[in-house]
């Protein structure tokens, strides 16, 4: 698929078929994951991806109520969750360097972003769920302390197509030579 | 340019010529950013456009001395600034909605691969700079207190190819149906 086709058609999707996502599509993705750049090439992202229905069920259940990726998480045969390394990204020697802390989040939204583009070139939807108990989702994977639960996506074939969302216009949030609104 | 290509091939580019950006190109790498995914669709970020030398300069100037992004700063005759709106991703009704706190470095990381990716296919290269205060450059640019400063890149035509970096093997970072080390 073209790059700006990629990054241009992309959806969320939140009905998913129960086909099954071959292997090597999964291998694909986690590829384009791993080429993603990263704070200093650390590469503080860990995966863990979960096809066992009762795992994904249980992952499905650290979700708000309500919120309409739950059905995502258990209908696709394989949910992908992102967990990163804490104090890798953004520290030099042990010490944080930046007023931002922990630069994980930005790594991990890198990562995710080249996982959900390598889906969708394969005709395969994601969605990227941040809004859940990470304490809870830990648990369930057995996550140890030093590692962070950042966010999860179902992965499978869509059951439909993901609806286009609403753009700010660039006027909005682009700006030249310094911020003047 | 195919979107595996992209992604496998993206280099962060640390040498640039001086040839111009035409702002057609500009225009196109603003546009991939701009259909990046975000939280709730909120789109906090803002992009500032820097083609002022003089400006670049003081940019560079916000960079720990020795980087090897510095003499990239000014040769490139553009800067891509990513800032992002405080408390409007991972919010909910005005209040944080998981253990992550406010969620912006997560969607500005989607935000500035997308960018990177969508230069990298119109044959431009970029470094993300993450490691400078972010402070002194709020305060070059005019970023308001609400507003914070996440990293910047240079965009302009690679002077040379940029190295490949080496990546963990897959194993080490990928775990199935849990955590397992």
């Amino acid at each position: 698929m073209d790059l700006m086709d990629a990054i241009k058609g992309r959806r969320s999707i939140r009905a998913y078929a129960s086909a099954v996502v071959p292997e090597e599509k999964i291998q694909t993705v986690l590829e384009a994951l791993r080429w993603a750049p990263s704070w200093a090439n650390k590469q503080c992202w860990e995966v863990i991806v979960v096809r066992d229905p009762k795992l994904k069920s249980e992952l499905a259940g650290t979700l708000p109520r309500g919120n309409p990726a739950i059905a995502a998480m258990t209908d696709a045969p394989v949910v992908i969750v992102l967990c990163a390394l804490r104090g890798v990204s953004g520290y030099y020697r042990g010490e944080v360097t930046t007023d931002k802390g922990d630069w994980y989040m930005f790594d991990a939204g890198i990562a995710m972003q080249n996982l959900c583009l390598a889906a969708h070139g394969l005709g395969l939807g994601t969605v990227v769920v941040g809004m859940f108990n990470h304490q809870k989702a830990a648990g369930i994977l057995g996550v140890p302390e030093k590692v962070e639960v950042v966010a999860m996506t179902p992965l499978g074939v869509p059951a439909r197509a993901g609806g286009s969302t609403k753009r700010k216009e660039m006027s909005a949030f682009v700006f030249h030579d310094g911020y003047k609104k």
